[in-house]
């Protein structure tokens, strides 16, 4: 028997308006599925009987943390929808210089855990047996030298402003375990902040020669490498 | 010496201020593109004098015609913007069994009109010489039998709904001259309708094993294709 947690309690009762007997799948978020029966069904609490495990779906065999600028108006919410459908690991999102919005104003808008809703609601939907962690934002310095156990940590950049060194997504080699994916905010890179990446030892690459909308680079980038390192 | 068309004219004066003298690159959306100048700028006109022709971004070499159900609010408008952006060379909008408006709906409204000027807009933005057409929408069905010039003509279907002989996106063979991608509504495709369309000898392909939004289908399949074809 476990209870739901309130949200979800709540959309069981009122939106799906199910009652004690009810199958319903569940799972924990951390890659566990079962198939329950709903017990008790109250305002103060909804509990699931679990009647046997489910085989989940498998996850993607590599490892992919997209640490992603955070998007202005809902941009950043449909990263998130489409990140988490894309099957990726975790998700940070950072603030950048041409960032448009402040570290300040994120945290007293309660973003992320928005985004962690969001994530959740997700995973429902594609079937994903785990959600993936959305941290809370950082400056993107704190994220840059810290991400040293990740074999390939690459910074997506914009065809006109691609420096010296940047390869092809698809001209990357065989999949790692796991991998960093790096995505700018609607202004891409200031020049500085890109020799800042560059220096600290990302990979440059870019996504074809035309420029993409700022929410559907990571879209891009992710069904790309998935398919060079056959992870689809 | 050339005239702007009205909207881009206003654009022109209105929204980036510019003058006479003014440099400015013009394209005509057929694969031309100039750097001019501009000669005249008043309320009845602007005309840009042509200095000289610049060689435009090449375009993909796989001509992909993406088929799509209409979506609902803004989600067809974000498909076109994309679409453009990953160069497709042309899109058809149809109204499927499951499309929640209706072709009289969508005719009396003018949303192709609406679909074009993104398109236009699209290309701009991106650097495309080449603006893809954007058809007036019409039944699915005037569509499937009407493309056999098309070696590759597949039909994107989401895995939970995929029929006997669907093949991976990855598992296409060598990219053909033309191509044509079909993708279906928020509801996916009626059972039916799809028999009706592997009938008329579309190719059922599925981009992985997780549910996707319907408005990042077309992005992720387009991605897709254009890595496995070398085309990105």
């Amino acid at each position: 028997m476990v209870p739901l947690p309130a949200e979800e309690a709540e959309h069981l009762r009122r939106v799906l308006r199910l009652g004690p007997g009810a199958r319903v799948d569940v799972f924990d978020g951390r890659g566990h599925e079962w198939e329950g029966e709903v017990a008790e069904c109250d305002r103060q609490q909804v509990t699931v009987r679990l009647l046997r495990t489910q085989l989940p779906r498998p996850e993607s065999s590599v490892a992919i943390v997209l640490v992603t600028a955070v998007l202005k108006g809902d941009g950043m919410e449909h990263v998130v929808r489409d990140a988490v459908m894309l099957g990726v690991h975790a998700i940070r999102p950072v603030v950048t210089s041409r960032t448009e919005i402040s570290l300040a104003a994120l945290t007293r808008s309660e973003r992320a855990a928005r985004w962690r809703r969001i994530a959740v609601a997700s995973a429902k939907q594609c079937g994903r047996a785990v959600v993936p962690v959305v941290s809370d934002p950082v400056p993107l310095d704190d994220v840059l030298s810290r991400m040293p156990s990740y074999s390939q940590r690459l910074c997506l950049v914009e065809p006109s402003a691609a420096p010296d060194g940047t390869i092809s997504v698809t001209a990357l080699g065989a999949a790692p375990a796991r991998a960093a994916l790096l995505v700018g905010p609607e202004g891409g890179w200031a020049p500085e902040e890109l020799r800042t990446i560059v220096g600290a030892g990302w990979t440059p690459v870019s996504v074809g020669a035309r420029t993409l909308r700022a929410e559907t680079v990571p879209v891009v980038a992710l069904t790309a490498v998935s398919v060079v390192w056959r992870d689809l």
